[in-house]
């Protein structure tokens, strides 16, 4: 398998994570902003982004929620019955709606040189306070369990581990509110088989 | 079953659209926006929104796609092999971070009232061009074949017709440059069992 992976994004760390925990590999083309990789690799890559997971028949399967989705199965990260599986799904949608679209998006205008035209202030204040709500959401969810679904570590917990536990240091949001969501980080780091995103 | 619908809106229909296609049922309890019924159902909505399906055990799912997944499971609308059920699920991701946050809310701004204030001409002028390149990549993909995921309708069709059935009439798109898509439309309407968005 050939993994296009964009190293600073939490979207492809999560395949990363994923490959780690299960014990998995896949040969990383590096395809970064800026870089001339990213645009010669722009005809393999079917929604024009990283990451994609090249399978070895040759089909380029994007978007990295399916990615983990067909990583996952036959692993313990994807729960055994219908309804674990679609809490599993609810959570992965609600990260790609929700989640990504508010935390991701704060990161990245903090921190990619292209997006910082679209970091006005008022902007970082409005996804200042939705973050919060979000995370807050992930904090009552997590109070009395765990894990997000079931009675272990999922690929819900690997997609929202990916841009939450880089919230604080790239997306400007205090975690110290939310202890819940604090220890899952924690429990999510010490898996057997973990990488970190610079890793 | 009991699901949290709001009529309005383009997630909502996906399901009762995958309810009349699959001849299921639910008891549908209308939640709409400005209504005293949404402020009394959000503790039953787990994220605060609609659509949310109610198994007969009490477990609310939410999230339309991932609603649509656990409805599809033993149905046709959900391919048999794995290739093609990640094939599915990278179309829903695609459609909830991409496609929605576009062409759904380009629908929102018009036509809901509460809404307006952001519907500047610049905003809607954006999300136009991004919808057209969003509705590009659907009528490259459909110019060779009838369905988005192998040789028959799947739930990654169901999903994405909800809000591109209605990408001109709410959207203010003009659909004229995409003909496949426009077919493909027709052949989601053709199948036995569909419903309308006002049905």
């Amino acid at each position: 398998m050939i993994l296009y992976n964009m190293p600073s994004s939490g979207n492809s760390y999560k395949v990363r994570l994923l490959l780690g925990l299960t014990g998995q590999s896949a040969d990383c083309v590096d395809v970064e902003y800026g870089d001339v990789a990213l645009e010669k690799a722009k005809a393999a890559l079917p929604f024009g982004k990283a990451p994609v997971l090249v399978l070895d028949d040759g089909t380029a399967l994007p978007e990295s929620n399916a990615i983990l989705w067909y990583l996952a199965q036959e692993t313990a990260y994807w729960p055994t019955t219908p309804l674990e599986q679609a809490q599993t799904l609810s959570w992965m949608f609600w990260e790609q709606n929700q989640h990504e679209g508010v935390i991701a998006v704060r990161a990245a205008l903090r921190t990619y040189p292209h997006r910082a035209a679209q970091a006005t202030p008022e902007r970082l204040e409005e996804l200042l306070r939705q973050g919060n709500a979000l995370l807050q959401v992930m904090e009552k969810h997590l109070a009395n369990r765990d894990w997000l679904v079931g009675s272990g570590p999922s690929i819900a917990d690997i997609c929202l581990y990916a841009y939450t536990h880089s919230a604080g240091t790239r997306g400007g949001y205090d975690l110290a509110p939310f202890p819940a969501l604090r220890a899952w980080l924690d429990r999510v780091a010490a898996l057997p088989g973990y990488v970190g995103l610079t890793a």
